[in-house]
């Protein structure tokens, strides 16, 4: 039962706008928080006094204005140095962490290749704690800064509750605690918030990407498999667990192809990278390099590489049409190493979309590539472990 | 970018919340009340007394309580005799007009025939104008009565701005100005808000039905042909324009049979009332009487119709899977003739979930028939006609 908030409560609201305002559009004037949050000047000031008071933004002359004459008109900025979250990204083939400063700054970054062959979550973050330790030293040589939180993304079926990750087929996991094990690397009592890499790619660029603005949007991830994340109505849909999203296990051929998940043609068998190197006649687990191969045999004339990537084109653009039947969204991405596909089999994407989805479903729909680039669900983890600062800005814990 | 609300918008979301309890639950004591929207005492007797002025609720004795000794404790009720909307159903072979009283009470309710053939969207709702009249001139003896607005289902693809049909196959629609033809009949300035009629049930069994309390839900509508209203979150899943849910048109069957919308094989091809008829070898176009002498067959042992339902059941089952991977819903709802299917299918249904869907999607999920029978989407209507009222219960024109 919805019920109106209290004073404290539309404050704690206010305090959470303007600092997100400033965390995803950075230095702001007071007149365009004005303009932007449609509250008074004095209100905005009092805000502004209250987050500055807590070591969350400053005030400053414009980097622009800097040495001019004239009365400067200040503006607010995000403190990214001193508050700052830590982001992860465990893929099929690498693990990324970062430290991310409030704005979205990046701060510090460690990239390592996942170890081979199948490893428990513990002995595959392990690379990792070298690059906290450091982190932790620089960041402790800075006055009032403090870590906010910590997210990450794992190509893998999460539980939403505790970050345990279900089943993760690219990475050989079924049941691994990702989220313990990150969390005892970092030394942190609160939980590191774990979601599915294509659920906080479509965030990341639904926040700061190519889907900012739009409200319904259906995200794909390509790489060994394919993961999808939507976003409707403008919100996240992860269904009742936190494992919605599975595209890439919607059966789109049931005379198809086994699949890694036990089922039988899975979208995913029919364009994911197996697929697309199988129909080329290569060697299937080449992987992004492989594909790339692939696409560029195909724009050379090679025949082979082009009637597969006809054919895998065609069954994206098959799966694509079911979704946006479902969804009616504004705009599908193509990610991971499907950006590539799809670059390369546009016309067959679109014209089995045209032949598959129902016009009034597909008339505004938009097909885009990625802004984000690889380290868009890095960006969305980034963004996930932020969020609770925003819900309640001084008294975040 | 969200603001907190000022004093005045506090109010009335709570204004609209508790007058939300009371449509939902009927008559509630102040003491309920007070516990259920976790607000003192003091304000829920102000809100009372604010909506009592504006003739939306009154305060009473409950009626178990009348001619008892001792001081009997107050309720608030809803007026549902002076406040009311009007709800609608344009179905494949009916068309329903109701006028339904704050408190889903059902006042007054019409029903004819759809009429055969095809006719343009003033026609087909002709036969309302009598009982609009009739109607109109009971709810002018009541003193204070108000039309509160309308709502319409139709099984059809609507554009949700201005309840314009886009594409009705079973009706044999394209570009029919439904809400214009409601609003013109009606005589009401404000516009009438249409919606796809599986949307429409979805959202009748979320707020009072089989689904209440559950926040991924997907419903499945089959008549002539298959719909679907998906809740998210708690929100409906309509789309950009108001086109989402057109599950029946997933693709299911590449080499599938060629369906209405110019496709092939989709799902409403395989489980549709045609498929089942046809498989079972009847008149495919026997519709709900034909579907239930097949169900009664394979319950008797003939051997044509068992198998029939076992191959409508496995589809089902597929698509449902599919629908499970995407959603991972807490429920799934078979509405219309997909009710009876379900029920003499359901070892297959389940069976092929158990098959195509991933473990952690579907491990939560129940299988469920409707609470709210057939007039499930024109109670939907009438919940959709009611919101305006909530959002702003003193101002509401």
């Amino acid at each position: 039962m919805r019920v109106g908030p209290s004073q404290e409560e539309i404050r704690r609201s206010n305090l959470g706008a303007l600092l997100r305002s400033v965390h995803l559009q950075g230095a702001m004037s007071r007149a365009d928080l004005t303009a932007s949050l449609g509250l008074n000047r004095s209100t905005i000031g009092a805000l502004t006094a209250d987050l500055a008071a807590a070591g969350l933004v400053s005030e400053g002359v414009p980097r622009e204005q800097r040495g001019r004459a004239g009365r400067p008109s200040l503006v607010v900025r995000p403190e990214s140095e001193k508050v700052y979250v830590y982001a992860f990204a465990v893929e099929v083939d690498r693990i990324v962490a970062a430290r991310v400063g409030l704005g979205g700054v990046l701060l510090d970054r460690f990239e390592a290749a996942r170890p081979r062959g199948e490893h428990d979550a513990a002995t595959v973050v392990a690379p990792i704690a070298d690059f906290i330790r450091k982190v932790h030293a620089t960041a402790s040589t800075v006055a009032g800064a403090r870590l906010i939180g910590s997210g990450a993304a794992v190509s893998a079926m999460v539980r939403r509750d505790d970050g345990f990750v279900r089943l993760g087929p690219q990475l050989g996991w079924v049941d691994q605690p990702l989220g313990e094990a990150l969390a005892a690397l970092i030394g942190d009592a609160r939980p590191v918030a774990v979601r599915n890499n294509a659920d906080l790619a479509a965030l990341a660029e639904h926040t700061r990407g190519a889907a900012v603005g739009c409200d319904n949007v259906v995200y794909l991830y390509g790489d060994a498999g394919v993961g999808g994340g939507i976003i409707a109505a403008g919100r996240p849909v992860t269904g009742h667990g936190g494992y919605g999203g599975e595209v890439g296990h919607m059966v789109v051929n049931p005379t198809g192809k086994p699949c890694s998940c036990g089922s039988h043609g899975c979208w995913e068998t029919e364009i994911g990278e197996h697929a697309l190197l199988a129909a080329a006649g290569r060697n299937p687990t080449a992987g992004r390099d492989g594909i790339l191969a692939v696409v560029d045999a195909a724009s050379r004339g090679d025949n082979t590489a082009q009637a597969a990537m006809r054919q895998v084109g065609d069954w994206l653009g098959f799966g694509v049409a079911n979704l946006v039947n479902i969804f009616n969204p504004e705009m599908v991405i193509f990610g991971g190493t499907l950006r590539e596909v799809y670059l390369a089999s546009a016309a067959q994407v679109r014209s089995r979309l045209n032949r598959n989805g129902l016009p009034a479903c597909r008339e505004h729909v938009r097909l885009r590539t990625p802004q984000l680039g690889q380290d868009a669900a890095l960006i969305g983890a980034a963004e996930l472990a932020f969020e609770p600062l925003f819900a309640d800005p001084l008294d975040h814990g």
